[in-house]
C-alpha cells in the first residue's frame, strides 16, 4: 500500500465533499448504514477470524467479547449511522457577520477541516462511526484499526466504501489502511501535506506516540483521571449518588471518576458513603485520614493520586479547604472531568473558574462529559487538549471556518 | 537559565491570571505602557548595540531600520498596547446555553488558554505586543525573540515584568527567555506539561524547524502565497486597482498578492493591466500567453507559481475558466488568501465555496485579511493552519472554552 498515494485520493475526494450539500451526504449514509445490515453476514464471518485469533493469542473475556460483532450489534452500528443523519449539518452556517466602515461585509464560514486520520484501537464500530461523522461534515477520512480487529475493520470498510460508489460519491473519501505495519502508521504522521487533523484513539503509549511523531496537528483523546469533590455542606444523598454514579455507571470509560476529595467538616459522613460505594463492589483506597475513618480502606500510595483504574476502584482523600482540593485536581487530574457537589453557589462558582478541565460539572455526575448527554449529538470522543475543541468532539467540531469578505472594489490605503 | 523552572513559574502565573477581572488586567496594561516610555532611554541605548552588531555583521539597510528603536517607535508601542484595553476581554463569555431534558444546565465557558510559547524573529515590538495581547486574554506567556534584537527585547521584557511587579501582578506572566541558543528553543517544544500553545512567528526555516520538533500543539503564522484572479467580464478599473494595490500597498507582508491569474476571455485587458504594475515598478513573470501579449514581462519559471517574494515582483498566468484557477491555487498557494474580481454573483460564490483559504475574498485586496481591517482589533498574527483558528488571531483566538454543566443531583441511568 502506497501511503502517499492514500493521502493524495484523500485530499483529492475530500475537495469535492466540501461542496457536497447536506442532502447529498444524507444519501449516503443511508446507503452506508443499510449496506453494514446487508453484509452482515460477510462482516460477522469476517469478524470470526478477529475472534479466533483473539482467543488464541488469549485476550481477556472482557476484550474478545468488546470484539465480537452479531447481527444486532451491527444493527446497532446502523442505527447509528441513522442518528447522524438526523444531526445539523455545520457545514455552511454563516456567522459573525460585520459591515466594516469602508463597506467590506466579513462572515466566517464553518467549511469541512479537509483530510482526517484517525488512528484507533477500539472496537470495530468506530471504524463505521468515525466515517459516518467525517462524511456528515463534509470531511474525507484514512482511518488505522488496531490489529485485533484487523479483519472486522476491513469488511466493515468495504461495505461502506461500496455505498460511497452506490450514492455517485467519490470512493476515496473513506479509505482504510490495509495493513497493521506500524511503520504505515509512521508514514501517515509525515503527510501534513494531504492530511489536516490526526485523531489518535486508544491507550497512553499510542496516544504518546503520536503526538511525539505527528507533523499534523493532533486532537488527542487522553485518559481521564477525574475527580468528585465533596464540599463542607453538601447533601448526603445528593452526594452520594452522584459520587457513586460517576465510579460505577460505567467504570471501563475516560469520564468516570477515579479520585474521591472529601472535605473534612463533611468527614462525619465518611463511613456511610463507603459503605455505599462497597455495596457496589468497589475497593477503596484512602489517604491516611480516610482510612482511621473507614478501617475497611486500604492506604493509598502516590501512585494511586495519578491512577486511571477504568476499574472498580476509588482514591479517597481527605481535604481540609477546596482550595486543598482544587489543587489536588491541578496537580493529578488529566483536565478531563470534575466534579463539585455543593450547597453553596458562590463556591461553586468558585470552583467552576478555578479548575480549568473539559468539563466542570456542579451538583451532577460526571458521566454527564459526552457529547449525547451535552446535546451535540454524536461525537467523535472527548478532546483532552486546549486547542480546537474541548471536551466532546460533535459534528461542529469537525469542521473549522474560513473568512468571506465581498466588496465592490475596496483597496487598503 | 533553567528551562523547566520557567516553564513551572508560568503555569503558576496562568493560574493566578485566569482569575483576573478586566480591570486588574487593563491597569496592568496601562502601566505596561507607561513603563516603556518611562524607560525609553535604556531601551534606545539597548537597542543601540542591536544595532552596533547588526551594522558589523553587515545587515541590510532595510533589516536594520526594522530594528531601530526611536522615542517616537517606542510611543507607538505604547499606543499599540491602549489600543488592546480598549478591546473587549473575552474571558468569562458564556455562550451556547441549553437545558437538557434532565434539568442539567450546559454552557460553554471562554477562558485562557493557559501559557503560551512565542518564537519570533521579527522586529522588537513583538516583545510588547504579544505579551499585552496574552495578558489581556488571561493567559503567561514564555517569549523567546531572535538574536538580532537581543539586547532591545530584554529592555522590554524587564520594563514590562516591573510593571507587573507594580500592578500586583504575577511577575512571571511574562518571561523573557534570556539566551540565544537554540537548545533552549528545543526545551521549550518539548515542554508539553507547562505550555499550552508554540506561536514560531518568522521565516519558513523556523516554521519548519517548531513544527517538526514540537510536542506542544502549534498554531503556525506561515508564508502567504496569495492570488488575485480576474475573472471574464471583470470591470477593468476595479480589477486594475485590487490586483494592485494587493501587490504593491505593502510587499513586504504575508497578505500581499504573488500570483495573478487572468482568464484569457478578459485578456484583451493584459497590456494595460500590466502597464500600470510596470509604472508601480513591479516586475513581471508571466506564463507564456501573456507574455505573447506583454513583451516586456519575462518567462515565469516553475518556482515562479510557488514563490512568496514579499517583493516587487508578480507571476501573471493566464487561464481559459474559473476552474483552472481555482486548480492552480490549490496546487501552488499557501491557504492565506486568495481574491476573485468578478461581476457575477453566481461565479464569487462557487470561487468562495471551491477556495480553501483562510479568507476569500471577492472585489476588494488581499490586504484586508488583517484583524484590524477585519474588525477583530489587533491580532497576534494571521494563522495559516486549519485547526483552532484561521485568519487572523486576535483576542478570542487567544482563548478556549470549558463546559460548565449545573445539575442539582442528576446521574446517569
Amino acid at each position: 500500500m502506497d501511503i502517499e498515494e492514500v493521502g493524495k485520493k484523500a485530499r483529492k475526494a475530500a475537495r469535492l465533499l466540501a461542496l457536497l450539500d447536506s442532502k447529498a451526504k444524507n444519501r449516503a449514509l443511508e446507503l452506508m448504514a443499510g449496506s453494514l445490515v446487508k453484509n452482515a453476514e460477510t462482516i460477522i464471518s469476517e469478524n470470526g477470524k478477529d475472534i479466533a485469533l483473539a482467543e488464541k493469542n488469549n485476550l481477556t473475556p472482557a476484550m474478545i467479547d468488546r470484539l465480537i460483532l452479531n447481527t444486532k450489534r451491527i444493527e446497532d452500528i446502523a442505527e447509528g449511522i441513522r442518528q447522524i443523519i438526523s444531526l445539523a449539518d455545520p457545514v455552511g452556517k454563516v456567522y459573525d457577520k460585520k459591515v466594516r466602515p469602508n463597506g467590506l461585509k466579513v462572515a466566517r464560514v464553518r467549511i469541512p477541516i479537509g483530510v482526517f486520520g484517525i488512528i484507533y484501537e477500539s472496537r470495530p464500530n468506530v471504524t463505521a462511526d468515525a466515517a459516518a461523522l467525517c462524511l456528515k461534515s463534509g470531511n474525507a477520512v484514512i482511518l488505522r484499526g488496531g490489529k485485533e480487529a484487523f479483519h472486522s475493520n476491513m469488511a466493515i470498510a468495504s461495505a461502506l466504501s461500496s455505498s460511497l460508489k452506490e450514492a455517485r460519491l467519490p470512493e476515496d473519501a473513506i479509505q482504510f489502511i490495509d495493513t497493521t505495519d506500524r511503520s504505515a502508521v509512521l508514514g501517515m504522521l509525515k503527510m501534513n501535506r494531504y492530511i489536516d487533523i490526526i485523531i489518535p484513539r486508544g491507550g497512553s503509549e499510542l496516544i504518546r506516540f503520536v503526538s511525539e511523531n505527528s507533523t499534523i496537528p493532533v486532537v488527542k483523546h487522553d485518559a481521564g483521571i477525574c475527580s468528585v469533590y465533596i464540599d463542607e455542606g453538601a447533601d448526603f444523598e445528593k452526594a452520594k449518588n452522584i459520587a457513586v454514579n460517576s465510579k460505577v455507571q460505567r467504570p471501563g470509560v475516560c469520564n468516570s471518576a477515579e479520585t474521591l476529595l472529601v472535605h473534612s467538616a463533611w468527614a462525619s459522613n465518611l463511613p456511610k458513603l463507603m459503605e455505599a460505594f462497597e455495596a457496589e463492589g468497589v475497593e477503596i483506597r484512602g489517604c491516611e485520614r480516610t482510612v482511621e475513618a473507614y478501617r475497611s480502606a486500604t492506604r493509598a500510595t502516590d501512585e494511586d493520586w495519578d491512577s486511571e483504574y477504568l476499574a472498580l476502584v476509588m482514591a479517597v482523600k481527605m481535604v481540609d479547604s477546596m482550595e486543598e482540593a482544587i489543587d489536588h485536581i491541578e496537580n493529578h487530574g488529566s483536565h478531563h472531568t470534575d466534579v463539585i457537589v455543593t450547597e453553596s453557589d458562590e463556591r461553586a462558582e468558585q470552583f467552576v473558574k478555578a479548575v480549568d478541565s473539559s468539563a466542570v460539572i456542579v451538583n451532577a455526575s460526571t458521566r454527564f462529559n459526552d457529547g449525547g448527554q451535552f446535546g451535540l449529538g454524536a461525537e467523535m470522543g472527548i478532546s483532552t487538549q486546549k486547542l480546537h475543541c474541548r471536551g466532546p468532539m460533535g459534528l461542529e467540531e469537525l469542521t473549522t471556518y474560513k473568512f468571506v469578505a465581498t466588496g465592490n472594489g475596496q483597496v487598503r490605503g
